[in-house]
């Protein structure tokens, strides 16, 4: 038999919480039979939800609190206020060794805040980062996207750092043997500037493990699929994404304008709908959900606030995969492989990997 | 009669220059009576193309040259070894006062260093800045957008001035009365960092003269079509106006994919092809050809390397209309207002706007 995976879930984060975190964790637990869950939240609102599911009836114990992070708290207000709230709570279950991994649909920048105040970053990590996979041209290889916006400035050491945690996403959940990493930068030669990105692909260019540096990518590389990792600072790429989410609407509304104004058209839509659908599942915003927040000595993925039961149910399978793939374990290994292999880097990398499980012993 | 506009023409850079540079400059001439062209490059190979076009024929002057700085010439060397290019050359007869802006297909970078270089920029601005019109979900509604890259970092004054070079441009040109200005930044709310976005927020609020200032801009707000400028540095921007790019592309080729594995689709396509035409003229990239150098003491715009003739000929309408409305000159009006308007402003504006003029005479 599999090893048991329980991941906690905070309950009560997101626009549609707690029904769709329930019936995501019921979605989850159907395709999954060695996963457990830890709920936290207002059981008298989750306890009628877990009950209508069979499948949840004996994997999932709740921790009952009313306390909740709400959509507009402050990050540090959150941390401070919210020692009782279904997100601490949930996060402090990975820390205490009763789950492997926590979801979350809330707050993400409390999300993130109480995260690594509460599970500090990975030894040989200094930032952790938020990533996500961003869709491709070539089918059903995506690319992970780092970092999202948990940090606003970032030194080549970041960078590399997000190079590590991404390529051994990559390489555990994509299953790239080898992948292929670049930088994000801005074509015109004299403008190759940032001093920081020149540093961290010197770095990369010659000490990167299990993957391969292959040089600055721009923002045309993103969707292209020739890369498998693309990294750089939170703001640029909180820009990037969010540019991208923007241009796709644009486009989809373009497209049932000129519809609007072309009466006939309606007339091929019987024919054209196979195709519309076909593309509907491929560009399906859920298939994407899950930011994972890579570099905490606990697994976390965030998972979007607006989104599904379908949607949450994937984010929980990422942390899933996480958890199962032991993550954080390659990617210490990585680290301290290039540590060995350039002794000059600032790299730190202790042995103490988990404390949070030391401290339970 | 109106007053001639003389725009002179880089006749020989672009991946399809001279050919694409005259055969546009003709378009453009069917369309504006008053409009006369300066055009440097080989005599050779440029006599035989204009005299193909009949309107030409009596308000084209050549400059004769066989240099021409190359696309993958460093902006530097351009500088250093362009000094009869017909880059350079085009660019001085605007510092000479014998054409009003200059337009380009040639290398971004060395345009950009040449113009600096030879033109100026403006009193009162620190930096020009490279700006483009994107489109909206609002039909016929673009957003100027700047800066695209011509500076890798930006000071909270630079951010302040692309405002006001934006907005004159919204203004002038895209007839918006009273733009509204938004800065780029990211969505969550401890992250609102960048000391330098506040800084030049905190200014625009106060003082921008003719324009509205509405706060931060987030990726998505773009395509909206509510602002109708927005500015950032130009490594986020380049990223930004890249990743459009690119989303934009894996898109159209989803769209191909999901028609190509669905057969039946294409019996939809008789009815379906008006809308897609009237989609794919909407999306047309020749209309937002033209990436204005914005903020020198002379107009220059830079037309897609890749283009066609239809838009060359845009990229020389929108220095014509720079030029007719007289751009520069507001600009030094709306800066010396918000001088005055906020004396502890480090902006100064001399009166000396135009001194390539000033020595002619």
């Amino acid at each position: 038999m599999s090893k048991i995976i329980t991941i906690s879930l905070d309950a009560m984060g997101g626009d549609d919480a707690p029904e769709i975190v329930i019936d995501g964790a019921a979605k989850a637990a159907h395709e999954l039979s060695n996963v457990r869950f830890v709920i936290a939240g207002d059981e008298g609102k989750i306890g009628p939800l877990i009950s209508k599911h069979k499948v949840l009836k004996n994997i999932s114990e709740v921790i009952h609190t009313p306390d909740v992070v709400t959509a507009d708290m402050k990050p540090s207000v959150a941390l401070r206020q919210g020692r009782n709230s279904s997100m601490r709570l949930a996060i402090n279950a990975v820390k205490d060794g009763k789950a492997d991994a926590i979801v979350s649909a809330g707050n993400t920048g409390a999300l993130m805040a109480i995260a690594k105040f509460v599970l500090k970053t990975l030894p040989g990590v200094t930032r952790p980062a938020i990533a996500s996979i961003m869709p491709t041209v070539k089918k059903g290889k995506g690319v992970v996207f780092l970092d999202l916006g948990a940090n606003l400035e970032c030194s080549s050491r970041n960078l590399v750092e997000f190079a590590v945690l991404g390529s051994v996403y990559s390489r555990l959940i994509a299953n790239q043997d080898r992948p292929k990493v670049g930088i994000l930068n801005i074509g015109s030669e004299e403008m190759k500037g940032h001093e920081t990105l020149r540093e961290a692909a010197d770095i990369l260019e010659g000490h990167l493990q299990d993957a391969e540096y292959t040089g600055f990518a721009e923002g045309t590389d993103i969707h292209k699929g020739d890369l498998d990792v693309i990294v750089t600072d939170g703001f640029t790429g909180n820009v990037a994404l969010k540019t991208v989410e923007g241009t796709a609407k644009m486009i989809a509304h373009m497209v049932k304008d000129s519809f609007k104004t072309s009466p006939l058209a309606y007339l091929g839509l019987p024919f054209i709908f196979p195709a519309f659908k076909k593309l509907k599942s491929r560009m399906d915003p859920r298939l994407y959900n899950g930011g994972m927040f890579l570099g905490l000595k606990g697994l976390c993925v965030k998972s979007h606030g607006g989104t599904d039961a379908v949607g949450f149910a994937n984010a929980i399978m990422v942390a899933y995969m996480l958890a199962e793939k032991n993550f954080n374990h390659h990617v210490a290994d990585v680290l301290s492989r290039m540590v060995h292999d350039d002794p000059d880097s600032e790299i730190e990398v202790e042995d103490d990997l988990s404390p949070q499980r030391a401290e339970e012993g």
